[in-house]
């Protein structure tokens, strides 16, 4: 039985994309490392569309901010996530559970497969207004709530802007990153969904030993 | 105290360029584990300058070769590290712990640190002939054999393409990159030079076993 070592305690940032089938995983592991052993993320946003930008050559001095982009706007990428992480900041003014509730509810509208495959239709779902209505019904949001909360976009848009620039200033590039309480911080990305509660454990043990390793290490990265 | 698995047992194929220093860290530690652990490690070579090139956007059918180019042409950083893949090949010729010897030496011609931090002449050092002479007087080639070795230029720059084939088959992007007797492949790069054995052990072991967990996992990299 593996131990939540020192290195565990303390809160975890975890940065996503909904666009992204890795983030997607990344946050189902941390659901099941918050549920079933207590260890605590906290749900930040980072932009791919944004960090690709050509208008961006310099990952930590963006130009182009995706929250402050017409709603609407641009690619279905661009408008997609844009619409999501609103969606995901409201959802986080309400209780822990009931945020991470949504921000699954999403990334499996787009990325879960059913039946081993994508499928047309919910599944792999575009983020505009019916998809979020729907991840918000799947869960345990309250819907008057989130709907008040919507339409502070004002607010929304600050509030994604503050992850957005906390994600430069550390250099994200990519999603999931998990930035531990003692200050590593890594792309961590694996191709299988990882549910089983021992199993989520063990893998996340072995992420942070290699951040912890003395050699220090900076890479492991699959040539293919 | 670590024990060596199975998936440690067999070959493992380390690519590397004399041009780069997480290559040097990863030698270091593969000789460890060569030396104190019994483990194989097969030495091949990767070019950077090869896979960088410009006429070589795609990884695994460069047009590009260096093995192809007339010796002293190009950049520093061309013409060294031809010079010093065809005399590893040369190296390659005789026994085992001569090979790597002098494969370390050179390495620690360019790479290692005197007093912490890299200085002119000795450290720091192209790959021009002087040097190759220096590192094979070094280590403990039979230096006549090595002499009439290096006049062959046909078959060294035929062994080095094997070498440059193969890593381009397999998708390798940077040095050390090391391939696993299970079939595993990974870049990977570490800051601190890990040379205590039962460190280059628990080490290697971390490596593997990111490798070969049931997540699949694909790529850590830090941000900053």
């Amino acid at each position: 039985m593996t131990q939540v070592s020192a290195s565990q305690s303390g809160v975890t940032d975890v940065y996503f994309d909904f666009l992204c089938p890795f983030a997607w995983r990344g946050l189902e592991l941390a659901d099941v490392l918050r549920r079933e052993h207590g260890l605590k993320f906290r749900l930040r946003h980072f932009s791919l569309v944004q960090g690709n930008h050509a208008e961006n050559p310099d990952r930590k001095r963006p130009t182009w901010w995706l929250d402050q982009q017409v709603a609407g706007q641009g690619s279905e990428l661009q408008a997609g996530s844009l619409n999501a992480f609103l969606a995901g900041q409201a959802a986080l003014k309400q209780p822990e559970d009931a945020a991470w509730a949504f921000t699954l509810a999403l990334f499996r509208a787009r990325h879960q497969p059913v039946d081993g495959q994508m499928v047309a239709g919910y599944n792999g779902a575009d983020f505009q207004n019916d998809t979020v209505i729907r991840a918000a019904a799947e869960g345990t949001l309250d819907l008057a709530q989130f709907d008040a909360d919507l339409q502070d976009q004002d607010g929304l848009r600050s509030a994604l802007h503050d992850d957005l620039r906390a994600s430069a200033d550390l250099g994200v590039f990519g999603t999931p990153t998990f930035h531990l309480p003692d200050g590593n911080i890594a792309y961590f990305r694996f191709a299988n969904l990882v549910t089983e509660p021992q199993a989520a454990l063990d893998l996340w043990t072995l992420y942070t030993r290699v951040l912890t390793d003395g050699a220090r290490i900076e890479t492991i990265k699959r040539a293919k």
